[in-house]
């Protein structure tokens, strides 16, 4: 048996954000949301490179401005400031103003220049910044490179999210031990292009931003910008990615003999923690997958598994355990992906429903069952190309309901 | 005071299908759904101009093959057979040969040409036809011309809807009075461009069937194609109008001095039909009419407003009373029109929530209680061009969700 570089990617099951060497973390609870944590930062011990990818919603909020000017300024970052439960978009100048205090305060307190700081918020859209809360506690964030840490840090950026999440792989890179982690908040209002999500990936890996902001646009698209939860887009959301270098690699490029391992430790991490998000989507019991294969390209076959995924028919059949594929090539035929209307095979798990676009007899009650699982996998064969690609969804429930018609209540 | 032409057409409270020269409608029970009526036809006592328009999903229905190919053939129809609870969609060589069935067993019933008749059906997608009891009921349907009749049609088309839909107008065109009437079923899947949704619109203008295309075109991009319920497309749907002639005023074409007010009529009729499929969306409590002003075009605007009336947070938002409209603004964000982050202004009813895209101070109970009526509206100016559009949808509730996820059982 050839070990391929991907198997030589170790999931670190009790890894976290500071499981890289060179960063700490913290959260803590300050009062902007009720109980859990609402305000963290993560920080690493030298200038590390930087990348970071923004919601494409043309309304951004207030620290992604600033994020992005910390960034411009030399690619270096070593802390970044997160709190949840306020989202600082669209509070107009004030917003502004408030995002770079943010920044201000949190340099000072750890002695850095501003721009190696970037800030990120979630939550409600449109109301002042609870400055109050947030500016006095900074200094009380203590932190550390513990598990303890890290789970606080995972703790204080979520919103509506039903727990925590991350992921951390080790590989070998240039014989060095490079490890990465990361820690993701999701939930409502998840669609590509990152609709209401953050993710903060370390890494010990040597690496520099232009190239890191390579991987990560190119992981990126296959990965968080393949959930959706709602179709809906948010006005805050970021993957932000720092590098120690601590590993001692020689520094990563496309022409690196390992490049490839490191994009894989990448999409690992990113795969995972884009799971965890779409399995946590409002009010969600189960996590689809869809994949999609036989389309022109990559491209379109990742739109159609989009569209099927955000159907809002297959995510109520898939709740409902109804396997009425007829939602499903009913997604395909408005998907705008080119296919032919009489060669389209559907699967639910390794249950053939259909073949060339004509349903097949199958048994409803073990179809059903299969829709009990927490894990569901649609599978659908266009036949036209040898395009391929995935996306990954929720059902759509009563909780989602209740959760979004009186979130601010 | 001057009289435009838009005021000069009345809304006929008791017009029905039936109510434009030359028209007779039944409905009747077959047994393929449980209670209401499931079985109708509408029928013109002479060969009537006729225009349609379909689903734009690549999957398009058996019987829609099979109306296209009626009117296909000289422009006439005489009589359309409709059944609902079965949508005879994705039914492979059996759907097509049971369509033409339909066709030809109405055609001898009626001792009329096959091109002369038209097919449609609604209802579960992938199902062989119920033949048994279609066929031999179809010498039962008993046509006339009265509100009873056309109440049994109306009913025959429904499926998940609440009621039955129509909408009668009048005009004076040429000196004569022109009606025109409608009858329609929407509810789920209902997305631009004509998510199952049925609509059948009868009139006595004098009109050629390709002017009546042209009328149609022209107003469903701005009725039926304006209304989204969740967003999915049906493999089914269809506009079909049928014009007798019986009014006797000049054949009608742009030129024509009263083709607005055909035109007008058709708008009223449509809008009416659409706006009730909206309120009757799955689930729906409410009627969301979103109006979009200052877009870059009039494409943009209808695209803009769509977007925000297809929002899954904005339509839970509106169930849930709660004026959350940094969710309106995160769905302008990423609806893809030209928009300037600086200058959105949006209102809720006559409540401005929002200027120059900076939240304004309104009272949240005012706000709260505005969204306790049936009737929703949100304003929003782009202030970037003169385009301007409406989009029409529903509020999104617990019971979508158990209609949806228990459709078959």
């Amino acid at each position: 048996m050839v070990l391929t570089k991907e198997s030589s990617i170790k999931k670190m099951e009790k890894g976290t954000i500071v499981t890289p060497a060179g960063f700490q973390a913290s959260g803590m609870h300050t009062g902007v949301k009720r109980k859990r944590n609402d305000l963290g930062m993560i920080y690493c011990d030298v200038p590390a490179s930087a990348a970071a990818l923004y919601t494409q919603n043309i309304i951004q909020a207030a620290p992604l401005h600033v994020t992005k000017e910390s960034i411009a300024e030399e690619g270096k970052l070593q802390a970044v400031i997160v709190n949840s439960g306020n989202a600082n978009a669209c509070t107009g100048k004030q917003g502004k103003k408030d995002a770079y205090t943010m920044r201000r305060s949190a340099a000072e307190q750890l002695s850095l220049p501003e721009h190696t700081v970037a800030v990120s918020s979630t939550g409600v859209i449109g109301l002042d910044m609870p400055m109050d809360y947030i500016i006095p506690n900074i200094k009380n964030l203590h932190l550390a490179m513990d598990e303890k840490a890290a789970a606080a840090f995972n703790e204080s950026i979520l919103t509506t999210d039903t727990g925590s999440k991350s992921a951390c792989h080790q590989a070998v890179i240039d014989g060095q031990t490079v490890t990465m982690a990361g820690s993701a908040k999701g939930s409502g209002m998840i669609e590509p292009n990152m609709g209401t999500m953050l993710a903060f990936v370390t890494t010990d890996a040597a690496i520099e931003s232009d190239m890191l902001h390579l991987a990560l646009k190119e992981v990126t698209a296959k990965t968080f910008n393949c959930i959706t939860v709602d179709g809906d887009t948010s006005t805050n959301d970021m993957v932000l990615t720092m590098a120690s270098g601590k590993a001692e690699n020689e520094s990563l490029t496309p022409a690196h003999d390992d490049w490839e391992t490191f994009t894989g430790l990448l999409q690992h991490t990113c795969e995972d923690l884009a799971k965890m998000i779409a399995r946590d989507g409002e009010g969600a019991t189960k996590l689809i997958e869809v994949e999609v294969n036989g389309a022109n390209d990559d491209d379109e076959a990742v739109k159609a598994a989009k569209t099927i995924v955000g159907s809002s028919l297959v995510k109520t059949a898939v709740y409902g355990a109804d396997p009425n594929w007829g939602r499903i090539i009913a997604a395909v035929g408005r998907s705008g992906v080119n296919a032919d209307a009489g060669t389209i095979d559907v699967s639910l798990g390794s249950i053939p429903l259909m073949e060339n676009s004509q349903p097949l007899a199958f048994s409803e009650t073990e179809a059903s069952d299969y829709l009990m699982n927490d894990d569901i996998i649609i599978t659908v064969n266009l036949n036209v190309g040898n395009g391929c690609g995935k996306a990954w969804g929720c059902d759509l429930t009563y909780d989602y309901v209740r959760i979004n018609a009186s979130y601010r209540t």
